[in-house]
């Protein structure tokens, strides 16, 4: 058996799309899209349509949808919720499309359109996202949002919890210095991953927005067996 | 006192010239061209000119220059030599002006032309350089070339260990995400230096190449304390 690529990318903006259309691009924001996603799936949405501007999103929900829209961490003054995981509760969700406009995570998915699939990994569906991804015998790209294009912390732990997973069992090859990367940054922090985490500047942000009731939520391995994957520019479960 | 700041960039594709107008910016290509730079500082070149293209270094040979052109490791027809810092002998360099063209390192100096300082770092000079960093009070980037915009371990390495000093000073401060993680890694590295750098992909492209002879050295911490520094667009000793 041939082994499949593992590559990590740190930031939207050393994306090589053309490097990846054939793998299944993972990825990874969070604090919060990804995590915030997971949980929208994991309650039962379903679907969330990925939008990238205001304008667009102040549109669907003209037309009376669901709208998740906020910049930089706040709520736009139209959206029903911004994308803290808390909002995306079973009552207000289930059966529901939902569309989601974020600062960042929203971008990634376009930018990460013309691979072979695209899916939303997160802590909370981080043993269920690698035994499903060990399964498809294909290239893995784990895509970590960053902020405003720089590298972050709290993406490259848990593309680093994954890469580890794949890593180990021995169905992929990686000549990819951030994977290694990502992998001992993980060692370092998995004992104490909230102590750890200290250390991320957008923590620091969250904190000083009072938008971090979130963080151990957001931390928290399997919370759900859910994977959010990209069909036909909507997010669904897989499973669907 | 203020504190000053301390960032770290991974990448090329990551740089951000208009927030580093006011600092110093801290070159780092491990392998090879900074720990070049900094050997033929070390054995007395009078002054090196970087040059992008390779049409610039063929007319500046044509002059009589001595030059050192290299393309993905390797030496250019009408070049003196490579960039591996074993060419740059005493015997060779010193008294001499060089006209140095690299695959990165020459497009990282240019990037970095704006701040309001640029110096060479490397493992061989890590000690001086950080103390000499220390004196200045003013914010630094540690910039580092990767590969093709790729991030790669042994510059990052190197960040973090010239971090680790500034941080220990208590007269930086952070909250650069990149310089946290790169003083992890070089936690991680610093005991087995040279088994550590068999994770990086650059360190098997050497060794396919067979141009790995100077890995042991560009990891030497100390072999000089001169500091090159980049004075009217030509890299000298930074007490010249």
């Amino acid at each position: 058996m041939t082994k499949q690529k593992l590559e990590t990318c740190f930031s939207p903006a050393l994306f090589e799309a053309e490097a990846h259309v054939d793998s299944i691009v993972v990825i990874l924001d969070i604090f919060r899209a990804s995590s915030a996603i997971c949980t929208a799936i994991a309650n039962g949405v379903a679907s969330i349509i990925p939008v990238s501007g205001i304008e667009e999103a102040r549109e669907y929900k003209s037309k009376g949808y669901l709208v998740a829209a906020e910049r930089d961490g706040f709520v736009l003054d139209f959206a029903d919720f911004g994308n803290s995981p808390f909002n995306f509760t079973k009552e207000k969700v289930v059966g529901k499309t939902i569309v989601y406009s974020t600062t960042n995570g929203t971008g990634l998915i376009n930018l990460a359109s013309a691979s072979y699939l695209t899916v939303i990994g997160s802590f909370l569906n981080i043993s269920a996202l690698a035994a499903w991804l060990i399964k498809q015998d294909r290239n893995v790209l784990l895509f970590c949002a960053g902020w405003k294009n720089r590298f972050n912390i709290e993406d490259t732990l848990c593309a680093g919890a994954i890469a580890d997973i794949l890593m180990k069992s021995s169905l992929f090859d990686s000549v990819c210095d951030s994977t290694f990367a990502s992998i001992d940054l993980w060692s370092a922090a998995r004992n104490d991953l909230m102590g750890y985490i200290e250390k991320a500047a957008q923590r620091k942000r969250l904190r000083d927005k009072k938008l971090d009731d979130c963080v151990e939520f957001c931390l928290t391995p399997d919370f759900t067996d859910k994977i959010p994957v990209l069909k036909n520019g909507v997010l669904v479960d897989n499973l669907q």
